[in-house]
């Protein structure tokens, strides 16, 4: 097992470029950490992860040393000793997903957890759940979720996979003709599944009932090796994601009992009868929270960069020597204006996201008790916007913590940055759930037909309340002007009807498209990139409206149990959320002049106000980022160390390195022997021989 | 040797779909990529190519199932075998520079033939290249170029190393104090160079002479071990480039001869005294130079991946088949609006920055002719435009590579699509060669200089000449407007116009800011964000303005030819030239709308002429990547490969690696019988004892 290398940080070794900084932050660190992860949570947290990394199974130190293959076994021993700790602690199934996150480490166990057992639980019914669930949750089995086929993502109506009803032995005959009806992708599937979820086209008597989910077991218990009919492989590398064994599954005529099918939902009964599901829309609720968990996951993905960079850039000197204030001493970099200004805006998006994703997950729950008592009214709207919602987010926090990997200079290219493998691993979150593109185009097909119908029956209850005075009148879009005071702070309401003005214009603009069009679906797909940019205005402004929701929840909250909101962090969240809507509506700013709404004033007034908003936090962040309460092994990075020993750190981790990696021949130099011997000899013999036939 | 995995295309058996739309291309390809490359030097390529892919040594196939170790080692059997083919075909160095470029993959080779040799050859006097350049030429030895430092890297004058001259024995000695002054970064360091160009800080009798460069003798021949005295090591993986051994060296006290103090340009006598060097302009045109190539090399990378996703995204099919028009056919993504208009414009900015990149190496052999005749008139502005020009474009291609990656849905995530290598490892050039918010800094810098000083002297000559009208009369801003005319295609001197509004209205905002902060390096230090914004608007309107520079010139040509410019790809190439300018425009619609320069209708018109011009680039696209002539082993994509074997190509590509990675134990599952067998043997158990306790 590796050691804790380089080693955690003993806080009370912090070099003093950090804590002298740490001492100039204004508010207390410990109650911005409850508040954002809730004060029982983070006990939990904060409990479950100093067990765990008292065992140096669970160190990621070795991890960037490791080849993938090496890498995807470490993963297995850390799994094998999370279950291990599961038995002994009794962990319930919350603990367990809290200590797969508190190992700052992605294993197969994910799929198993996460997606498998979830599916076991929704998709079978109870009867099914007896004899599966138990299985599953002793690991007896291990499964994964075999949907995507090689040719179709997206696209679920046009899955090739069949499983078709045999009458004569009350079985289904799972099958996959072509390379393209392949399962390409699943999680867990090329090495560490018994079973999985797979999903095939029900086939009844000649007859075609689309895609439903089967249980298959692809392993054979004992050996391992694919049961008779079934072909697994790995799909092989990806750009991060390594520690995960993504496979394929070819399965030929290969049959199972027809109490295999999942049947929860729809049912076929022994002569072959197919019954519909009742009610399906529980799918859906689903979705939304796996949604809003990305929201959420995206925000600390980011603020995980940015411990890292805003450390990192207290710590690093570079330039200003030579202006004269700075008599001959180079400038930490996070005194540099351009450094302050992104590592500053990319912090408040990191809060925008933390924080729609608290308001999106209280949306969900009560969504979630609606329809659990069969009203669905809220269904359409919660699931459409999270779609739109979960691509803007993803599109945002990859190109931020991109821009985050980028402000750390060189060293932000090496994996002991931490935020390569961060950045790696973020990017599947553009196309997995959902591809972005297509989310768009569903949140704005529902704005559309939900605008078109309300046009229809004159009634706007359905339409988001800040798009509807305009649709009543559209001509007010064009008087509109902004609510900004040059001069003054941003308020909510000037924020806030911004957003709205942008989404209502564009929303007016790709609605006479598609009226002109003949408002079908046709109409739409003519129009797919305005229908993008009207899905993107929506959730950019549900961001900055979240943003100042939760804030003001929390200034109740305090309120309530006699806190004082003027002190501690709410102010300084404030004047993120300030800064985070004032800054989105700068990088797009044509969005918002295009139609006049917003003055030449105006502008320049919120970049001014931007500046002195990013001046006034200079001294805030470091207190920021610590609050996102991560541990030295989570960040794994040599930069973002809590004690600010970067250089020591880089130079021990590299040595660590080269103490595990691949030696030469004979331990020498690796490639030497093999092959630059003989290179550099053949250089040799006709230099000599040429100096010689010069003699 | 690894076979040619998945095979090489067989043109003649191309699929249906790409060789169709290949028909419907209105203009032959092979002038197009002649334009492109240049005639001779496209033969030359594909001589060398071809001659390289017979061997299977070449083949890339294995690159993404190896361990970074095997990977090291797999590129030093490309090194030698291209050190036997160089000697044997007698190739000069730029046919050799062609031959690294052919194969399609990084190797250290690059650092000893690109960078570590023409050190020696500038900054060696002509009495010591006689020594060591043979040497280095015939791989005798084999060099690194150690500049950057752990601690230090953009500001040279802070490096730490030192070389103090020791008067009684004729040396130098050589010393990094701390852990932050030992070399960090350089490329081939690690494990295969000899020698290394040093810079350290030149110490005289107890003085500070600035950074000199010197040559150091790293590792012993025979043996390859360090010399006494030096430590070397490896920084470990990076996100990219890991085929290159990016290495550490630390020297304490080690003493060398002063002649080995590179004396071309600088000096030391014998007695320890100082002769500076007389033109140290030369080091600037080399820059420039390698600028030149990052920029034209952005273009290819960007039109490397555009031709896996073009030739993708006329396989790929996906959606749209409820459309009543499509009678439950799905559509080629390429026929989705959003996918066509990611790509499209994408394609325009690759053609942009090759045509920029086209123009730059015009003007700095033109710079260079004056430099040689001692006239450094242009070398301030070719030096000063091409940082940001370099930062511009590295920030666009990188950016847009990912996108493209993107838009090849979940199979842009794995390696096979070949884009992953082709990302990360672009993704330095953002950083080195001039970090990106540096170089734009010097850029601005320069601008701000040259205007203020034209203020002094009234004499505007030394201000590009876009600049000037609004700098002689300021007010003349404000009455400016676009001189777009909706319903009609969008003129050259209309972009070019635009471009050059908008970076005068920055420059007039940094301007009055600089000068009312006292005009001098701290007020421009204050300013940092808005001179990144100047500089991005300088590049940005180099790149519109080149690309109708080059095609104009292309037509001279054509013309001078008695060619027909009206037919072929320059019609296609024009397109794509305003698609390009219209583009980059309404990405940042709010820059030019700002101060009233450009009307609504305006950019209605832009929106609506920009998707006319993508949808009249449909048929054209796939012939436009064509063009780059790329051959399958280059581009190392199941999903690009020039035939569209794209399913059958994963496939394949998926089982060679299998049969190539590590096994388990007795060839096994790899992790089950080291790992999860106990997991699932201790599962069983329990289930079986809580099965037997309910009996």
């Amino acid at each position: 097992m590796p050691p804790f290398i380089p080693p955690l940080s003993d806080r009370s070794k912090t070099v003093p470029a950090l804590s002298t900084e740490r001492n100039l932050v204004s508010f207390p660190i410990e109650p911005l950490s409850e508040f954002l992860h809730g004060k029982e949570r983070l006990e939990t947290l904060r409990r479950i992860r100093s067990q765990l990394e008292q065992d140096p199974v669970f160190s990621n130190a070795d991890k960037p040393f490791l080849s993938r293959e090496n890498m995807y076994v470490r993963s297995l021993e850390k799994i094998s000793h999370l279950v291990e700790l599961k038995k002994k602690n009794k962990w319930d199934e919350d603990t367990m997903m809290i200590a797969m996150l508190m190992i700052g480490d992605s294993t197969p166990m994910f799929l198993h957890e996460a997606l498998f057992i979830p599916t076991l639980k929704s998709q079978l019914s109870d009867e099914q759940q007896k004899t599966w669930l138990p299985k599953a949750e002793n690991y007896e089995i291990f499964g994964c979720y075999a949907q995507t086929e090689m040719a179709h993502g997206s696209n679920l109506r046009k899955l090739e996979t069949t499983a078709t009803f045999i009458p004569e032995t009350d079985e289904f005959e799972v099958d996959m003709p072509t390379i393209s009806s392949m399962k390409w992708w699943p999680g867990a599937m090329a090495r560490t599944s018994t079973h999985c979820a797979l999903y095939a086209r029900l086939v009844l008597h000649g007859k075609d009932y689309g895609v439903h989910p089967f249980l298959l077991q692809i392993r054979q218990p004992g050996t391992h090796q694919p049961v008779p009919g079934v072909e697994i492989g790995d799909i092989g590398p990806k750009i991060g994601f390594n520690t995960i064994d993504n496979g394929f599954l070819r399965v030929r005529k290969v049959r199972i009992p027809r109490t295999q099918m999942m049947m929860r939902n729809s049912q076929v009964t022994r002569e072959g009868k197919y019954v519909p599901a009742k009610n399906a829309k529980m799918n859906y609720a689903t979705m939304v929270a796996i949604r809003a968990n990305i929201v959420r996951n995206s925000g600390f993905a980011l603020g995980q960069a940015l411990t890292i960079a805003i450390r990192y850039s207290l710590i690093r000197l570079q330039g200003g020597d030579r202006l004269p204030s700075q008599k001959n001493e180079e400038l930490k970099i996070l005194d540099h204006g351009m450094q302050r200004f992104r590592l500053t805006t990319s912090l408040a998006l990191s809060y925008a996201m933390l924080m729609t994703g608290r308001v999106m997950n209280e949306l969900h729950q009560k969504n979630l008790k609606n329809v659990l008592q069969g009203d669905v009214g809220l269904m359409a709207e919660v699931h459409a916007t999270s779609s739109g919602l979960k691509a803007v987010t993803s599109d945002l926090a990859t190109a931020h913590v991109e821009d985050t990997r980028r402000a750390c200079g060189g060293h932000g290219y090496t994996w002991s940055s931490g935020i390569v493998e961060l950045y790696t691993t973020l990017l599947q979150d553009v196309t997995v759930e959902g591809e972005n593109t297509i989310l768009h185009l569903q949140t704005s097909r529902w704005l559309l037909k939900t605008v078109l119908q309300a046009g229809q029956t004159k009634n706007l209850s359905a339409v988001p309340s800040g798009l509807r005075p305009a649709l009543a009148n559209p001509s007010i879009l064009d008087r509109e002007k902004a609510l900004i005071i040059p001069g003054s702070p941003l308020t909510r309401e000037a924020m806030a009807d911004a957003f709205w003005h942008r989404e209502a214009r564009v929303l007016q603009e790709v609605l006479s498209r598609v009226i002109r069009d003949g408002a079908g679906e046709e109409a739409m797909a003519k129009s797919q990139v305005k229908m993008v940019e009207l899905s993107r205005a929506h959730g950019e402004g549900m961001l900055v409206r979240n943003f100042y929701e939760a804030l003001e929840k929390e200034e109740e909250s305090i309120l309530s149990k006699k806190g004082n909101p003027q002190t501690g962090y709410l102010p300084i969240l404030k004047r993120l959320c300030e800064l985070y809507a004032v800054h989105r509506l700068l990088v797009q700013s044509g969005d918002f002049m295009e139609d006049g709404y917003i003055s030449r004033d105006q502008i320049a007034w919120c970049k001014d106000r931007r500046d002195e908003l990013i001046d006034s936090l200079r001294t805030e962040l470091v207190g920021l980022v610590d609050a996102f309460d991560f541990s030295d092994n989570q960040l794994n990075s040599a930069l973002g160390r809590y004690d600010g020993r970067v250089y020591e750190s880089l130079y021990e981790w590299a040595k660590y390195g080269m103490s595990i990696q691949q030696k030469g021949k004979d331990g020498g130099v690796l490639g030497f022997d093999e092959v630059m011997k003989n290179v550099f000899e053949e250089g040799r013999r006709i230099n000599s021989s040429a100096a010689t036939s010069k003699l």
